[in-house]
C-alpha cells in the first residue's frame, strides 16, 4: 500500500501534511540560521498544533512565538516554557498573561506606546511579577511599531525598566517583504529589518537601558538574510509548510509545499471546461494572496493524489462548499478527464489561512510508513 | 446595565449576534414568502448552530438545507427531520447519507449526472431504502447543474425513478444574483431562477416522471421574487444575519446586519491615520466580497460598542491577528480618537465566512435582557 492508497480512504475535504517535506523545510531554515549564528524562535500561529510544534521546536520547551493567548495557553500546557506573544498587548489581556506566567511560562509581550507600558507596569506591580516586554519597531511601514529613532522608544524603555516591568528588548517584523520577489530584493529587506532592530537596540543601550533581545523575522527575510550581526533571534512561521504565496516570491518551490487539501470530484461542466470538487472556500479559505503576484493561482494549484502538480490546473473559483477547477487562462494543456469520485490535492495560497479551516491534520508520515497520523489543531483566542 | 456594559466584559475578538435584528430578518423573509404562498427551507450553513436553528425553523424539525453532511448530522441529532444536502453528492458520501436516513432523518441529495444517479440507485438498493434525489438545474451559469432543456435531465430522472431511488424533484440556486444590484434586477433574477426550475419540472412531468419538489433560492432572489408560481419551496441562508455584501446589492441596510465582531484597540499609527485592533483576518475571515461592489468596504465597517456605524471608518487591511482601521479613501470625516482598550464592533463582508472563524456566538438577547447568551457553533465536514 502507498500513501495514496491510505489517503484514498479518508473523507473529503481533509487537510494533508506531507511530514517529509515539513521536516525538510524545518531543517533548511535551521541550517541557514546556524550558518549566521543566530537562533530561531518559531512562530506557531501557522501550525496551531502541539504535535506539529514537537517537530518544530528543537528543544521541547521553546523558544516559541504565538499570535494569540489561546496559542500561549495551549503550548504552555504542552510544556513550552519560553513564549513571545507577538501582537501588541491589550490592557484587558494582562490577567491572562499573569496567569500564564504564574504557571511557570516565561511569557513576554510586545508594545509600542507609553500607555501599554504603564498598563504592563501596573499589572507587574499588582502581581509582584515583572512582565517582560519587547518594544515593537517599525522597519517597513507595514503595521505597528515605532521608528528606530522615535524618542518614545527611550520613554517606553524607561517606564518598563524603572517602574517595575522588565525591558526584554526590541522586536520587528518586515511584513512588507511578502510583496517583493527574488533573492536580492529579499536580502535587502532582511538587511533593512536587521538595521531597524539593531539601531533601536543601540539607542536603548546608549540611554543606559538594557536590550538583551533583538528579535527580527518573517519567512522571506529569514531565508535570505546574509548577515544578522546584532540580532539575537529570528522568528518565522509559514516556512514549516510553505505555500503558493511563498513560492510566488521565490522563497520555495511548489515541491516544498507540505500542506494540501484533499478533495473529491463531484461534477463536471464539460462545455465550460470545469471540474467541480468538494473543496470550496470553507476548506481552502478565502485567502487570495497570489492575486497580486505575477502568477495568480486563484484558489490554489491542483495536484494528483500523490501530490504531483497537474499542468495548468487551478481552482479558478470557489463557493462555500464547491471548488471549480479549470485550466489557467491561456493554457494549451488539455483538461484532464477525471471521473466522478477522483481524489485530488490542492496546494493553498496561504498555509495559515487554509490550516485554520480544519480541526486536524491528516499526516503522511516521513520515513515511508503508510499508517496515517492525525494531529489535532486548535483555533480561537 | 446595558447590552454595551455586558459585552464590554468579554474577551476579544468575539462574534456577536444581535438577536432582535436576527428575529426581524427571519420574520421579514417569512412574511414575504407567505405573501407568495411558498414555504421556506432555510439554509443552515450560515449559522451552523443548533441554538440559532431553533429560532429559524418555524417547526423545530425542518425543513432545512445544509451544505455538508456534518451539518446534516448535527441538525438531525438535534431533531431536524427533513434535510436537503444541497451540494452535488459524491459517491463516497452515500454511506453517511444512508446512516442518517436509517436514523430517521428524511435526508435528500442533489445531483446532475447519470453517474451520480446510478451511485444513488446502487446505494438505495443495497440499503433497501430509496434515497430521495433532486436534479440540479443551472439557471445562470454559476456553477453546477443541467440546463432545463438538457436531454440528460430525463435520463437522470428515469434512472432515479425506475431503478430504485426516489426522484424528489428539481433544485436551482441563482448564485450570480449576488452580482446584480437593486430591486428590479434582483426581481428579474428571481424570475429567471423560477422559470428554469419550473421548465425543468414540466419537462420531467411531460416525460411521465414525478417532480413533487421545485426548489429555488438565494437570499437576494428570495427577497425580490414577485411571483413564484410553480415553485414549492425557497432556500436562503444569509438572510438571517445579512452582511455588507447583501447591503451592497440593496437587499438590506447596515442596520439590519445582526452579526459583528467585537474587537479592542491595541495601538495607533497616528501619522498614518491608523487605529490598530485585535481582529485580523483570522477573526474577520479573508472574505473581500465587497471588493467588486460600488462601495468597497475592505475588511468591514466599524461600529461603536452599541453597534452604531462610525462615519467612514473601515478595516482598511488585515493581518492574521491585526486589523488596521482607517477612514475610507477621500473621506472628510475626522479620525476618532479612541484610547487604547476601546471596544468596537465590525460588520462583516460575508456572514458565512466570518461566522466560520468562531466556535460560538455571544448573543445580545432580544427583549432587552442584558444577560448574554452563548450559542455554540460547529465546523468541519
Amino acid at each position: 500500500m502507498t500513501n495514496a492508497d491510505a489517503i484514498s480512504k479518508i473523507s473529503t475535504p481533509s487537510l494533508i501534511v506531507d511530514e517529509a517535506r515539513m521536516l525538510r523545510n524545518i531543517s533548511r531554515l535551521q541550517r541557514h540560521l546556524d550558518s549566521l549564528n543566530v537562533s530561531i524562535r518559531p512562530h506557531l500561529k501557522t501550525v496551531k498544533s502541539v504535535d506539529a510544534a514537537k517537530r518544530i521546536l528543537s528543544s521541547g520547551n521553546g523558544p516559541a512565538t504565538v499570535s494569540t493567548l489561546k496559542e500561549a495557553e495551549v503550548f504552555a500546557s504542552a510544556g513550552v516554557r519560553d513564549i513571545l506573544y507577538a501582537v501588541g498587548i491589550g490592557p484587558q489581556k494582562l490577567d491572562r498573561v499573569l496567569a500564564l506566567r504564574a504557571g511557570g511560562c516565561d511569557l513576554s509581550v510586545v508594545l509600542d506606546t507609553p500607555e501599554q507600558a504603564r498598563a504592563v507596569v501596573e499589572a507587574s506591580r499588582r502581581a509582584k511579577d515583572g512582565i517582560p516586554a519587547l518594544i515593537e519597531i517599525d522597519s517597513d511601514g507595514h503595521r505597528a511599531g515605532l521608528k528606530p529613532d522615535d524618542p518614545a522608544l527611550i520613554d517606553i524603555g524607561r517606564i518598563l525598566h524603572e517602574e517595575g516591568a522588565v525591558l526584554r528588548g526590541v522586536v520587528t517584523h518586515a511584513g512588507e517583504s511578502y510583496g517583493v520577489v527574488g533573492a536580492e530584493a529579499l536580502a535587502a529587506f532582511a538587511e533593512r529589518e536587521r538595521l531597524a532592530a539593531v539601531t533601536a537596540a543601540e539607542a536603548l543601550r546608549a540611554a543606559g537601558l538594557p536590550c538583551p533581545t533583538v528579535s527580527v523575522g518573517s519567512t522571506p527575510t529569514a531565508h535570505f538574510a546574509r548577515d544578522l550581526s546584532g540580532v539575537t533571534e529570528v522568528r518565522a512561521g509559514v516556512y514549516v509548510f510553505f505555500d503558493l504565496v511563498m513560492a510566488g516570491i521565490g522563497v520555495c518551490s511548489l515541491d516544498d509545499i507540505a500542506l494540501s487539501v484533499l478533495t473529491t470530484v463531484i461534477g463536471h461542466q464539460k462545455e465550460r471546461g470545469w471540474i467541480i470538487v468538494d473543496a470550496g472556500w470553507m476548506a481552502l479559505s478565502r485567502d487570495r494572496g497570489t492575486a497580486s503576484q505575477a502568477v495568480d493561482q486563484a484558489y490554489g494549484v491542483v495536484c494528483d493524489i500523490h501530490g504531483d502538480v497537474i499542468d495548468d490546473l487551478i481552482v479558478k473559483s470557489a463557493n462555500q462548499e464547491h471548488g471549480i477547477l479549470a485550466l489557467r487562462p491561456g493554457s494549451s494543456a488539455r483538461l484532464p478527464d477525471f471521473p466522478l469520485g477522483t481524489q485530488l490535492r490542492i496546494l493553498p495560497n496561504h498555509a495559515c489561512a487554509t490550516g485554520a479551516q480544519f480541526a486536524s491534520y491528516t499526516v503522511l508520515p516521513a520515513g515511508g510508513s503508510t499508517t496515517l497520523a492525525q494531529w489535532p489543531r486548535f483555533s480561537g483566542w
